[in-house]
């Protein structure tokens, strides 16, 4: 029995985590990822998407564990010579990472679509299941600081995420169109479930849910949608989710986390240390370890958010 | 004493060998450089200078000396990446070279000339004498096969000079204009010489030959013009240049080469194997080692080019 599938919004590495854990305990034909592109940018000339490309690489089992991104087998000597030669270093990029930019400006240069190049990439480094840019049109997540408005990976790498944060914006979601697959996969009358993964809920998954048709799509969805929540205690595990929440004057929380998608979530999975934050939210609630330090811990999780959907959906 | 500037136009690798001599028999300042472009060419988004890196890494001391081409030290974790991912491989760039083409691009980008960026790397990776691309405006050649017109690089990288050449041409060089410094210093009174360095005449000299005003000028430039041949006992030391010679009509020899600059040269250096040819050149001629094994026959043969000028000239 095909079980149906199961569509997963995820941004970067803590939203990997989950997604590397729900392809393990799904069938690859099972799972559809969608990848946030607001923070995609153009830099040395190439396209590069970090969160496609790190949930490429770690369904792949590429991934760069010690770094936290990039690839694994990485040398520097691209970066090294562009330093050497007074280029600009402060994005930096491996060699092996850099293959994958460059074909993928190649491509989009001749008219290929993101999500057509990605899912070639995707099958050649060996992972199963589909993954999906949320949209093949341009977004662009910018934050307004007390410096004007700059660039998401500005702010993120350049400037390690020091500016506060005052307003945000991305360029492009009002005429943008999701991914047809994607919406598609949510009218499916067999959708298993849509999961939320714990990526950072204001630039990670907010650039899926304000394309327009997604909200209501997922409102809509006859399966069930759980968010699995990114902060833990009231810090983020990685990055600059909590330090947002609070610079756009909101208390960091699980339960903050889960107002932002009461509209849309029949399910919730967080930290057993935010047991306080469970019965003030507005969704099936489920406490669980959070924290995906192992492959098991991920695959565990993974397990959790099935197991509520199904539950929900029965 | 200045002895006035020498003016050295050249290639890639054979021209950059003599070109190297010249800049350890000469104080930076008494040395311009002028490369073809001609075979300059965009792959992978980048734009790829094929003579001008062979002289910046060659004088620079970067050579790859084992390869031929590209530069020491290199590692090829980009081209490996590009591979797997199944992106095109037939033009080998290394980690190191790689750098040098996204930054040269990214500054094309934004509205730098090519001489600008050009003196730039030049100087960050120390290189002493001023080096000129032949002009700032596009000339690309291109060769008519019995397949049609081809760019240079598909016939000499990636079909690796098998086709027969039926034609030349030069995209754009009607149009381009000569660099203004290096028309210049050939206009200049103390001029010392200018040194047509031993590279292929018709797709390495001929495109600078080829720019307006750039024969008239060398025709009544007020300094011996002295021309080496990279044709010894009628083969090519390295390269297409004899199988070209022949495919174009010409028996390929030293007398052949000279015939090509007949207007334009005072002086001519040919190798001790043709002193056969000699006879036949309307030049002042200069028998010589003109195959440079060591560094040592690099600085030789520069000294006998500027003996010969110096000579002609007094």
């Amino acid at each position: 029995m095909n079980a149906g599938q199961v569509a997963a919004l995820s941004g970067g590495v803590g939203g990997a985590k989950l997604a590397l854990g729900l392809s393990r305990v799904l069938p690859a034909d099972e799972l559809l990822l969608i990848a946030n592109t607001g923070d995609d940018f153009e830099h040395l000339g190439v396209t590069i998407c970090p969160d496609i490309d790190t949930l490429i690489y770690t369904l792949a089992g590429l991934a760069n564990l010690e770094l936290g991104w990039g690839r694994q087998d990485e040398t520097w000597s691209f970066m090294e010579t562009l330093g050497a030669i007074g280029g600009e270093t402060w994005f930096r990029l491996g060699d092996r990472d850099l293959a994958l930019h460059v074909e993928r400006t190649r491509r989009l240069a001749l008219g290929e679509s993101l999500s057509a190049i990605t899912d070639h990439v995707r099958a050649r480094l060996g992972v199963g299941p589909r993954l999906l840019p949320m949209s093949d049109d341009r977004v662009r997540t910018r934050l307004r600081t007390d410096d004007g408005w700059i660039d998401f990976q500005d702010y993120f790498v350049r400037q390690q995420c020091r500016p506060m944060v005052r307003d945000l914006a991305f360029v492009g979601v009002e005429t943008a169109r999701a991914h047809p697959t994607f919406l598609a996969a949510l009218a499916a009358p067999d959708l298993r479930a849509v999961v939320i993964c714990p990526s950072n809920p204001l630039i990670s998954v907010e650039p899926i849910l304000a394309l327009k048709d997604v909200r209501a799509a997922l409102a809509a969805c006859a399966a069930p949608v759980i968010a699995v929540s990114p902060i833990i205690g009231g810090r983020a595990v990685k990055g600059p989710t909590a330090k947002m929440f609070t610079e756009l004057g909101t208390e960091p929380s699980a339960r903050a986390v889960a107002e932002r998608y009461a509209d849309i979530i029949d399910g919730y999975v967080l930290d057993f240390e935010d047991a306080a934050d469970a019965r003030a939210i507005d969704a099936r609630v489920v406490l669980a370890r959070t924290l995906m330090i192992s492959l098991e811990d991920r695959e565990d999780l993974a397990r959790v958010v099935l197991r509520l959907a199904d539950e929900i959906r029965a």
